[in-house]
């Protein structure tokens, strides 16, 4: 069973890494660029056949390690 | 017009930073895990009303800056 998982700071925390990237952007002459953010993707596969279960399995392994709770933000979804 | 864009690298290229992860996860405890792969995630808004043109020019953004084509591919999606 297959999962991703996006990772994104939360919208109070500065992102400096994506301010650059719009920087730039708008300096290769993209000015219709209103805002990009830049976060963190996973794709994940488990050996388990009970969506349920695996679900759980993936917001587990978020907490423990993937995610930083307190800047960051995740989602998962069933591919 | 908000856009979503996963960027991961092509299959046949070595991912140690996923490599590094799985072995800690696993060392955590989650047998069940077959394979993890990390790659970008961005949150791009554009000021655009037609979905066409504002989807090319994120396109182009990603040829331009944000993929390295040569060993990542990417995916766009409008949120």
């Amino acid at each position: 069973m297959k999962f991703s998982v996006t990772v994104i700071l939360k919208k109070d925390v500065l992102d400096p890494q994506g301010k650059v990237v719009q920087n730039t952007l708008m300096n290769l002459g993209m000015d219709n660029l209103k805002s990009i953010r830049q976060g963190k993707f996973f794709e994940i596969e488990i050996d388990e056949k009970n969506q349920d279960i695996a679900q759980q399995k993936v917001d587990e392994m978020c907490k423990k390690l993937l995610v930083n709770l307190i800047i960051e933000e995740y989602k998962i979804s069933k591919i």
